[in-house]
C-alpha cells in the first residue's frame, strides 16, 4: 500500500490505544473512547454516523492476589475472569484438587472436591476445545462443593501470563470465585499434586459489578443504487481490562473504521451501501451484537453480507466464510483477486466472527477475516495485548483487503444468495 | 537416550526447582538447595564432595509498584535491578526523559535531566550489545542529575514481561533506584514522548542489602592416572530471585551434576579427574567464580579443560572454546564424534560461559555449550523462567553430551594445549 494511507491503520491505532488503553464494558473510558472514534471519522466529512444505547454488564476488577501457602510459599500470578464473585476480605484458604477435565471432576466423589479449589489443567489444543474450563469451570465446580475454581491459562504459550475471559454462572449454583493462572503456576501445581504434596492456596479477590451503558457505532456510506442493502463490515471497540486491546479488537475496529473512510477519499460509492458497526461489550457476552439483531431484526433480510475481523489484523490470508455453496462460489472468485498478496484462501466455517455470529445465525451470510494469526492466543486477554503485537504493513495490507473486498461485494450485480 | 537416566534430568531438575523455586544469592533457600544437592550426589556413592565459604551479596527484592500518573494513570509493570537503591516512602515522582543510547543522554543537557526519571529504550539487536543500559544505565543517568533510572528489558520478545539483572553503581555517583520494565510499556512511553505528551511516573521501590555465606560445591571423580589434572563441568546453582531459575541456570546445573553422576554409575573412570563445580552467586557478579580463583589460584595450571553451561539447555549443538589454535582442533575432532545427534559444531568464542570466563582469562582453555536457545532471552531473568522452558528430550541429549565430551577429554592421551 501506498499514497496517504500508507501506515496510517497502524499510526491511528497506536494513537488510540495509547491514549485510552483498555475500553472494559460499561466504563467511561469506553464512552470516551467511542466519542473519539465518532470525532476521527466526523474529520473525514462522513456524517452518516448514528449511535444506539444498549445496557451493557459493568465488572470492575479490583485487587487480585493468590499465594500458594503448602508445600511453600510463592505468589501465584492470577487474573479473575469477568463478572467472578468477590473473595471475603482474609480471602479464601483451601487445598488444592487438580482435573484435566469435566470427566475427571465428574468421577471424583461430592467429599473430595467439597470445601476444596478445583484448578482445571487442560493442556490447549484449540480455543473452542479448551475455553469450556474457563466459560464453565465455576459453575461445574461448584456443583461439586468447591469453594473457588481456577483454570490453566487458555493459552498455547506464556512467559508467565495469565488469561482473563469471560465465564458464566450456572443458575441455582453457588458463584463461587474463578480466576485463570498462568500455565508455568498450573504445571507447577500438577507436578507437585502427582507428587503426592498437599498444596494450599490462599485467593484474594475483589470486583464490583452493575450495569452500565454503552453505545453501538454505525457509520454508513450510503449505496447509490440500494441504499437499503448492507455490506457490513465490523470489529469491537471495548477490550478486557487488561493491556491496550490493540489486537484484540483494535486491529479489527481500526480496518473496518478505514474501509468506509477509505472509499470516501477515494469517492467510490458502490451500490449498496457499506456500514461498518463498531461493537460494544463483545467480551462481556455478545452484548452490543444482540442488541443490534434485536433492534433491527425487521432488517436482516437486508444485509447482503457481514463481515467482522476479531481473531487479529496479522497478514490477510482470505475470509472465513458462512453461507450456502452458492454464496461461497461468488466469495471465492472473489479472493481470486487477491491472489498478489496472497489473500485468496476461502475457510468455510459455520459460525465465523464473534459479534457477527449472532446475526449469521438467521440464515446472514457473512465472514470473518482468515489471517496469519498463530500467536493470537499468545496475547489475548493479556496485559501482552498492545501495539508490539501489530505490525504497520500487516495492518496496511488488512485494511486494503477488507477495504477492496467490502467495496466489491457491495458493488457487484447480484446480491449474495441465501 | 535410554535406560536408566532417561528423562531424568528434566524430572531431577524438576523436583529440584519445584522445591525451591528461586535461589538468589545470600538466601537460606539457596544454602538449603546446595545441601540437597550434596545429599542427591551422595544418594550416588560419590563422597568425594567438598564446599568453599564464599561471601556473597545478599539483596532483598521488598514491594515495587510503578504508576504513570500523565498523561494517563496506568499501571507499569517493573522489576527493580539487582542492588538498587530504595526510594522514599511515597516514592519518586517526576517526568520521564527517554532516550535511545548513552550517545543521546551524553547530547542532552544537564538541565534537561535533572531532576527526571530516564528511560533507556535501545531496541534489543544482541544482549551483548544492549546490556550495557541494564548494567551501567543508573551511573550515567545520576551523573547528568536523575532522580531514577529504567531501562527497556534486554529482551527481543515479551508479553509484558520485566527482565531484571545485574547492574553497578560507579563510584562517586549518587545511587539511584534502578528498574527494567517491559517492553512493551517502554514503547509505549517512547510513542507518548515522541508525540509531545509529558509523562510522569511514580515509582516506588524497597529493597534490602546486606552480606551473606554461601558455598561453591566442588564434586571429583578422580581420574585414575593423572589425578591432579582436572577437566571441569560447571553451571551455577543461585538465581534470579522470579521464576524458579530452571533455565538459569538449573539446566546447566544438572547437567554438569550428571556427568559424574552417570560416569560413576557406569563404572567409567577416565586418566585425569572430573570435577563438576556449582559456582555460587553468578548472577550478582560471578562472585563464587571469583572466590574459586582466588582460592585456587596455584591449581589453574593443572585445570585441562573447563566447561559451563548457562545459556540454556537446549538442543544442544556443539561447543563454543576459548584456546589455542591447536587446542580448537584437538575439541573439533573431539566434536565430529556427535554428528549423530547434530552437535558437532565449534564456534569460536573468546569468552565462553559466565563464570568460567574467570577462569579462562588466565589462559586455561574452556568452552560452553552450544545449543539452540534462540528463546534464552525471551525468558531470561523473568517470571517466564521455569521448568515450561525445559523439554525432557533435549535435557536428556545435553546431559549424553556434556557427559561424553567431559570424558573423552578427561581421558584421551595429550592435555589440550595451551
Amino acid at each position: 500500500m501506498e499514497g496517504d494511507f500508507k501506515r496510517k491503520t497502524y499510526d491511528e491505532l497506536a494513537k488510540f490505544v495509547d491514549k485510552f488503553g483498555a475500553r472494559p464494558s460499561g466504563s467511561e473510558i469506553l464512552e470516551d473512547s467511542i466519542d473519539y472514534m465518532i470525532q476521527l471519522t466526523q474529520e473525514e466529512d462522513i456524517t452518516d454516523i448514528t449511535t444506539e444505547k444498549v445496557e451493557v454488564p459493568h465488572w470492575v476488577r479490583g485487587k487480585e492476589v493468590a499465594t500458594m501457602l503448602k508445600p511453600r510459599e510463592k505468589n501465584i500470578a492470577l487474573l479473575g475472569l469477568g463478572r467472578s464473585a468477590t473473595t471475603p476480605e482474609e480471602g479464601i484458604t483451601a487445598e488444592v484438587v487438580v482435573v484435566s477435565s469435566f470427566e475427571k471432576l465428574d468421577a471424583a466423589k461430592y467429599e473430595d472436591i467439597k470445601g476444596k479449589i478445583v484448578l482445571y489443567d487442560p493442556i490447549f489444543t484449540t480455543y473452542g476445545e479448551t475455553v469450556v474450563y474457563r466459560s464453565q469451570g465455576a459453575t461445574k465446580a461448584a456443583e461439586k462443593g468447591a469453594v473457588a475454581a481456577l483454570v490453566r491459562s487458555i493459552a498455547p504459550f506464556s512467559i508467565n501470563s495469565p488469561h482473563t475471559g469471560s465465564q458464566t454462572y450456572g443458575e441455582n449454583v453457588t458463584q463461587i470465585p474463578t480466576a485463570a493462572i498462568t500455565l508455568e503456576d498450573a504445571d507447577l501445581i500438577r507436578r507437585l499434586y502427582d507428587r503426592g504434596e498437599t498444596i494450599e492456596l490462599n485467593i484474594k479477590m475483589f470486583s464490583t459489578f452493575d450495569i452500565g451503558m454503552s453505545r453501538n457505532t454505525i457509520i454508513d456510506l450510503k449505496g447509490i443504487e440500494k441504499p437499503e442493502k448492507l455490506v457490513i463490515v465490523s470489529g469491537h471497540i471495548d477490550s478486557w481490562d487488561v493491556g491496550q486491546g490493540a489486537m484484540d479488537d483494535g486491529g479489527g475496529l481500526f480496518v473496518s473504521w478505514a474501509a468506509p473512510v477509505i472509499l470516501k477519499r477515494l469517492n467510490l460509492r458502490p451500490r449498496r451501501t457499506i456500514r461498518s458497526i463498531f461493537w460494544t461489550a463483545e467480551e462481556l457476552g455478545l452484548v452490543g451484537a444482540y442488541a443490534y439483531e434485536k433492534n433491527h431484526k425487521d432488517e436482516l433480510s437486508n444485509i447482503n453480507f457481514i463481515m467482522e475481523s476479531d481473531e487479529g489484523t496479522f497478514a490477510p490470508l482470505g475470509l472465513a466464510v458462512a453461507g450456502t455453496q452458492e454464496a461461497k462460489c461468488i466469495i471465492a472468485e472473489i479472493l481470486k483477486l487477491f491472489e498478489s498478496i496472497n489473500a485468496s484462501t476461502l475457510v468455510e466455517e459455520d459460525s465465523p466472527g464473534s459479534d457477527i455470529a449472532v446475526i449469521i445465525k438467521n440464515g446472514v451470510p457473512g465472514a470473518s477475516l482468515h489471517n496469519a494469526n498463530e500467536r493470537y492466543f499468545w496475547f489475548h486477554h493479556t496485559e501482552g495485548d498492545t501495539m508490539n503485537v501489530e505490525d504497520p504493513d500487516e495492518l496496511d495490507l488488512c485494511t486494503a483487503f477488507w477495504t477492496a473486498v467490502s467495496y466489491i461485494i457491495a458493488d457487484i450485480s447480484v446480491d449474495i444468495p441465501r
